[in-house]
């Protein structure tokens, strides 16, 4: 039985984790407990959807993987809380692959997984990730020994099929992309910072550093319910 | 503000409702709610994700849109639940857009929302879809007046980014869909009946009937713990 744990923290961002659960929950003899500091629900970047973690990190110190997902300032935050990095550090010493998805990474990073290695993320992380020691490499899945890093949050879909393959065969991996009818067809080219033109590319960020601003203003006041973030005064 | 209802029950798919969330949460002057029959945690179809509904359905009955998304045995079982029923035929009376993602069609159809209508869901439901009246079109998304359905789990986020474009314009669906590196790569050819091998298929019908087991038995065994369901006897 393969365990998989989820590592999932308030603020991550929901699609990251729950693309490659789809996947990875449907391989035969595989176990997913999604795990957080301590069990319970815990909010969305966006606010709107809360995840259940049903067990602590505590309980579960040696999962055989582990994924974890990114989030917009949230990631930032989460790569510094020093009991989730060292969950991250501890977990890495045995398992078969430890992964990330989207700026989930930067918590990979701030363990010390990355040090010296190709590594991918969100491509609006891009240049934070080379503050560990990584070297960004603009593709949507990167491997480099036990560590696999997938690129912004639907990237995660993608590598867990490739994962998939890995732990129960190209057959299986292929049974499931078809049970998800994962036979992408999106309406626009704008995907890839590649594909998209200056114009979505500034309209996105845009609407990223909105999105964040939102985000660090909620993380804030939750702590205090009475304080006025500066950020959000902008 | 565009107010728009997730409604989920037990069993459901996460993907389903997470795809298009991830869409539709991003655009600017929208609320998204996740709503059940009652608010609390809802168990999704693989037992080891739960998902909260913020709002039990009776609080939101006029969203300006709703989106079902679908399951294995449970999405049959929840056509078949009168209160959900009545709450899809309610709201749709005053929606801008109806939707649904893979089998949650079937929630459409027991509303009588897709009564000589096109329609998707599925590829393995897609028998089901027509005892309600419903013409199957081998679609990824099918409009049909205010109704929208789409293809089987992953199906939802193209269908998501489409709406996007119709509810906030072409370069914000582009932008969000940027912000989610939407950028696939399937691994594998396998994600429709038309691309995947027979074996493939087969493959995929034997988890699907494995999975909708596990499925049935852990909702029987849920009412009467001490049960042991025939069906998974076999």
């Amino acid at each position: 039985m393969t365990h998989i744990a989820f590592l999932i923290y308030p603020g991550f961002t929901a699609l990251d984790a729950v693309g490659p659960y789809e996947v990875l929950s449907r391989l035969p003899k595989t176990r997913v407990t999604f795990v957080a500091s301590k069990p319970g629900p815990v909010r969305t970047d966006t606010g709107a959807l809360l995840v259940h973690a049903e067990a602590g990190i505590a309980e579960v110190p040696a999962p055989d993987i582990f994924l974890v997902p990114g989030g917009l300032s949230a990631s930032i935050a989460a790569a510094k809380d020093a009991e989730l990095i060292d969950w991250v550090r501890g977990a890495h010493a045995t398992t078969e692959w430890s992964v990330s998805v989207c700026t989930g990474a930067l918590l990979l990073g701030a363990a010390g997984l990355l040090d010296g290695q190709p590594a991918t993320t969100h491509w609006a992380a891009r240049d934070r990730l080379t503050h560990y020691g990584a070297t960004y490499v603009p593709e949507r899945v990167v491997r480099s020994g036990r560590v696999i890093t997938a690129a912004g949050v639907s990237a995660g879909i993608d590598m867990a099929l490739g994962l998939a393959a890995e732990l129960g065969g190209t057959p299986m991996a292929e049974a499931i992309q078809l049970l998800m009818e994962y036979d992408p067809q999106p309406p626009f080219e704008a995907g890839s910072l590649a594909a998209a033109s200056s114009e979505t590319v500034s309209h996105a960020t845009r609407l990223l550093r909105t999105a964040a601003l939102r985000d660090v203003g909620r993380r804030f006041l939750r702590k205090d319910p009475k304080a006025r973030p500066a950020t959000l005064e902008r």
